[in-house]
């Protein structure tokens, strides 16, 4: 069988004010009326049934994503006690799925990914989960439209096999996030592909690959699965996670991985990963303005506007992005809608924690 | 007798969203704790009575007025039934002090002006009132430090008398805000100074310069007149105002009237027009911010940061002016600080009133 993990543990920062920490981006429409996390869902229910589709997060949004997603079973919300980033996840996960089905295909997926194309995603899917059921560990890649920086990239082989017409390539290294100049060489030389972040692989199989890579991370994640069942499972689970090695699934198991083999994931993919990038799903005026609340845009270009309580007046202004979230306003210059880290980090030095 | 009279009647609204139309400019603390209007009033309580001040506004001010100033008398609060430009309030002060003392001397001045030498305003308008009780028209002129177009200016002819140490001069003419080329001009000549709005003459005077120049309003003003202390006069100061002629006293007087004479206010002077005009009353950080109330100022620069509620958070800015009101945020680039006008007339097309 074939299950799906939906990571939703992110704080989602760089959607701040509007993601804030006790409700992150995952869990906001961003993008029409339904949530991120909610899309995500639907386009899996497309071709999975509510019980094979699992979701990831902290224990603090279980509440949030019930309420969002009512037909998911209550124990398809996997809980982490703490974040330990995405291999630690993704280890609990494939715990959970080999309990019910040891030879179980879990497709890893991020929850506040957009999707043009939601058909061909589920094609591509379904062929990737092919390729896992025979034992291969599957990445998506995304062919790369410009020379992106804030992606890792994967470095495209030799042709591998077609699996229901999608052809897939050996995956000859991942590398981590390049500067401009590669990242132009990347986009030149056509055999570079976008990290998506999307894995297809047996749950057995990356117990493996992680008992191979990351030991420490191995023997911890042993330690959980001997208690599963027991009563003092929890505690167990909070003792054993707190000590967990806090590393990526890229960097602790994929860049090392043999054998890995990619789709390209030619879906209309986007992470959607900053207020500049949700634009282009967004109607501009004449101005190049996005208005979404209530708000008067005075002689004010290329500006976007979100406003939910008071009335937004800009005059004689551009590039800017000017959310107002429930206790804060935030006034961001477009290009560095990337750095909005630094906000947050302003905000916890000066004790406005509450407004995170 | 000298008596002062405060034109109060303002709607700041280049002050906006802070001066609202319920709450305008000059009962705002906008420099230090005091409002505009307490501390117009403070510096004339150096040298006159609370019983010799008036304060000419609205109707809807008119509890504010007596709120900030209570030691006032109430019938010092001239109300007027509808904002009909400077003529004609004037014109009604003048009637009520005549009522009062007939040969009244009247300093007519804004609410909302900053000055910095206390005791030289005092000496310098104690001066003035000597040369209206023999009969002078008497405008005090602000010598230009800056190239202005926003204020209105006074060719200053020859001197004329010495008055208790201060020189004054024959008004050669009034013209009215110039362009940047006579601004310029004008500064470098040193025989311009700014038109201050602050007038001194007996308010028989100008009740004579009305009926010379605008012979409509004088005779508005005499119908008003004849019904004061009847029970109908609330009645007939209501339909009567309704149709005095809408016309400031600079350019329905005193760029017609001969005689008028000057006397240089070199005390500090400043009428504080706009939210960058403010900024000079107000310490900087060494980006040039001023953050007042709750904010996180991330590599901003010369920016005007004014929160109630909210915390604003910057990142990447420059040349802003961020002021949140009760219902609104205002996020204006510092040299459109003059045009505020055109957000309140969008705000209006909008249909947002309620923030205003």
């Amino acid at each position: 069988m074939t299950y799906a993990v939906i990571m939703a543990g992110g704080r989602g920062e760089r959607f701040w004010p509007k993601s804030r920490q006790s409700f992150p981006k995952q869990f906001l429409p961003l993008i029409g009326n339904k949530t991120m996390l909610q899309r995500t869902v639907g386009r899996l229910e497309q071709f999975l049934n509510p019980e094979e589709i699992y979701i990831i997060t902290a224990e603090k949004y279980k509440d949030i994503a019930l309420y969002q997603i009512p037909e998911l079973p209550e124990e398809n919300i996997i809980l982490e006690p703490f974040g330990r980033d995405t291999a630690a996840a993704i280890g609990l996960a494939a715990i959970l799925i080999q309990q019910k089905d040891p030879t179980g295909v879990m497709i890893v997926l991020p929850a506040d990914h957009f999707i043009a194309e939601e058909t061909r995603f589920q094609e591509v899917l379904q062929s990737a989960a092919a390729a896992a059921k025979i034992e291969h560990a599957v990445t998506i890649g995304i062919r790369p439209s410009r020379p992106e920086t804030g992606f890792g990239y994967i470095a495209c082989g030799q042709f591998c096999q077609d699996f229901a017409g999608i052809h897939s390539y050996q995956v000859e290294r991942f590398t981590e996030k390049p500067d401009r100049e590669h990242a132009l060489e990347f986009l030149e030389s056509g055999s570079y592909f976008w990290n998506s972040g999307i894995f297809i692989w047996k749950a057995d199989l990356i117990r493996r690959l992680i008992a191979e890579h990351i030991p420490k991370l191995a023997n911890g994640l042993q330690e959980i699965e001997d208690a599963v069942g027991a009563k003092e499972y929890p505690q167990v689970l909070k003792d054993v996670y707190a000590q967990l090695p806090k590393i990526s699934i890229d960097y602790g198991v994929m860049e090392k991985a043999k054998g890995v083999i990619m789709l390209p994931g030619d879906f209309g993919w986007d992470d959607v990963g900053s207020w500049t990038a949700l634009e282009s799903y967004k109607k501009k005026d004449s101005d190049g303005n996005i208005l979404e609340g209530r708000g008067v845009l005075v002689e004010t270009k290329n500006t976007l506007v979100q406003s939910s309580d008071k009335v937004v007046a800009t005059l004689g202004v551009k590039d800017l992005i000017v959310v107002e979230g429930e206790g804060s306003i935030l006034i961001c210059h477009k290009k560095k809608a990337q750095e909005l880290k630094k906000v947050i980090n302003a905000i916890q030095e000066n004790g406005y924690k509450e407004i995170l």
